[in-house]
């Protein structure tokens, strides 16, 4: 099984092979010599094992796992050890993990000899639907989410199925919610095929196992390609968020990025925020008459259905005015004004923070608006 | 006096503005209007006056100058004060000072919130004829020079003038080395009009001041402008160095980045190692038949007519093992192998290592090339 999908991001060509495995060596160097600049796996201690297959005798830089090797130190280790790999500037830089590996390794590459090459492996459901693709790197700072970053596209990302099979159920859940993100935003999924491909995974997902059914096995790797091309396509149409396409795949995180901030560090999955914020994007939308009711219903339905917290005030919300003050703070801002993602009748669309009392979010954040519509 | 060139470097124009006077603030925003995602000032304590002059009510971030700003302790304090100032991707950064503030200007730029805006006022003749102008960013870390770095034109380069006025002479003689390198890579100077003016400049030179005179004036404003023009156009042929043609701007560069990595820091300036690197890469062109006698004994007695030092050894080279191991991990390689940069007939053209003896290089490094010649 091999699907092939390619993508032009501004002046980069990223190919996307979703398989069965973990590429071998000279796969991921397929159409290239094998890098006479040079050849750096990185990887976090979840990976190591797999980078050590692609070939033991080549230089590998494991990261600890999690969130914590998000930062500038982590950067640094990269970037020596890569130096310490003679890595020229058409050296390649390969990254190997989830979505914080495929981050740094991203933006090491990126600013390493002012950008070397970038192929990325992607072994989690997150990485595979959202961070691996489309050129996002960076890591957070001063308390700021990704307030250091670059856009840097990989020329080939491999997104091996065979990885998700060791995959955590905290790590299912945090990409799903991702998933049924793109999925809202599928302005082609006039059948709702996407959508019903998405709902049949429900099984698979509470009973925490990787299906040993080919039939599901078949409908994940359907979702994961689905999902890669309505994110490669508005990649596509606004590489580097100049306009506002690619704004609309923030769809919930506004929402998301503030209850991170206030949540307990570790015990709050990027999916579970996203899910959370997706049902205030939907209720927001509702009060607005931009959202229909019913799709707004459709959503929230489903992301309860795989057992997210959809439900305001968000247990840990306690801290209130930190919350209020990262979401004044998020990034996705025009002009100075902060942007929310709305679902449409379809698809998505963008809402200028100016254009919404201070009273409606409050209400909604509060869950005073979730209470009176039920 | 005002002289505006428009460069396309990859998918940004940068537009280089040369003038009397540092630009007011409305002037930094021609056709702008003044950033609605915020303004950050960013100087070194030599440039602060000038800074606090634009408009003295905006957030200025001031660096200690020289060198050892160069590092990311540095560029978490731009980061810092961007974020302090409520910044927005949007938001625009300003660079005033010499390559080390406009350098890292950029840099912090180009990878805040995945890179916001950016200008620079170039106030040294090294910034206006080098640093400023087309898109390298970066500093130094684990000893290799700017192996941390991104490619990020900035939108607008000033270069006032009268910011040279107050500029000591060992900045004056670090320019100038940068601006002959430039004037040997002029393949449309065939009357020789660049050279003639550079010659011309000699006497305000060795008198340390700033010309009083009108004519002398124009001359050094000729120069500037014709320098922008050259690198501009090599830079628009090949923006990020993937090919063969920006690497020509590294003429000298290979050998002057070795001395500087022996070389007692601050005893010898960038275009102090740049001038004996010309020289060096003349006596290589020769000794493989590419470089004119009559021409590398033109520039050669250029650079010594302007006082560098341009004999073999240099005094600064007792380190030689050091010396040659920072020759061999220069990052100018392609495909691994390390090329020099060597004037032709006109211009100047590249080389692979591969084709050189080491023997030679070892003649030329000692001084044993140049007694044979002289």
């Amino acid at each position: 099984m091999r699907k092939v999908d390619t993508f032009r991001f501004g002046t980069t060509v990223s190919q996307v092979c979703i398989q069965s495995e973990v590429p071998a060596l000279d796969e991921l160097f397929t159409g290239d010599q094998v890098s006479p600049g040079g050849v750096l796996l990185v990887c976090d201690t979840n990976t190591a094992s797999l980078a050590r297959n692609i070939r033991g005798d080549l230089p590998i830089c494991t990261l600890p796992p999690g969130e914590t090797s998000k930062g500038w130190a982590s950067i640094e280790v990269i970037l020596q050890a890569a130096k310490a790999a003679g890595l020229g500037r058409d050296g390649f830089f390969i990254g190997i993990g989830g979505g914080v590996v495929t981050d740094m390794t991203a933006f090491a590459a990126s600013v390493y000899m002012r950008g070397a090459r970038l192929c990325l492996v992607s072994t989690t459901l997150l990485g595979m639907v959202d961070a691996a693709l489309g050129g996002k790197t960076g890591f957070d700072l001063f308390d700021m989410k990704n307030l250091v970053g670059t856009f840097y596209p990989a020329s080939r990302i491999f997104m091996p199925i065979e990885a998700l099979k060791t995959l955590p159920r905290s790590e299912w859940k945090s990409g799903m919610a991702e998933l049924i993100k793109t999925a809202v935003l599928d302005i082609d999924d006039q059948d709702g095929e996407f959508w019903s491909l998405l709902s049949a995974l429900q099984r698979v997902f509470i009973e925490e196992q990787f299906p040993q059914n080919l039939g599901e096995l078949d409908r994940i790797v359907a979702c994961i390609s689905r999902s890669v091309r309505v994110k490669g396509r508005i990649v596509e149409a606004d590489p580097h968020e100049t306009g506002e396409v690619r704004m609309l795949l923030n769809l919930g995180h506004t929402f998301a990025h503030a209850l991170e901030s206030v949540a307990v560090l570790g015990r709050l999955s990027h999916g579970e925020a996203v899910a959370w914020g997706i049902v205030r994007a939907c209720e927001l939308g509702c009060a607005l008459g931009i959202t229909p009711e019913d799709r707004a219903a459709a959503i929230s339905g489903l992301l309860r259905a795989f057992g997210y917290e959809t439900a305001a005030p968000h247990p840990m919300m306690q801290d209130r005015e930190t919350f209020m003050r990262a979401l004044g703070g998020d990034k996705k801002k025009k002009g100075g004004t902060l942007m929310f993602v709305v679902p449409g009748p379809k698809g998505a669309q963008l809402v200028s923070a100016a254009l919404i009392g201070q009273t409606l979010l409050t209400r909604i954040i509060d869950g005073g608006y979730t209470h009176e519509h039920q």
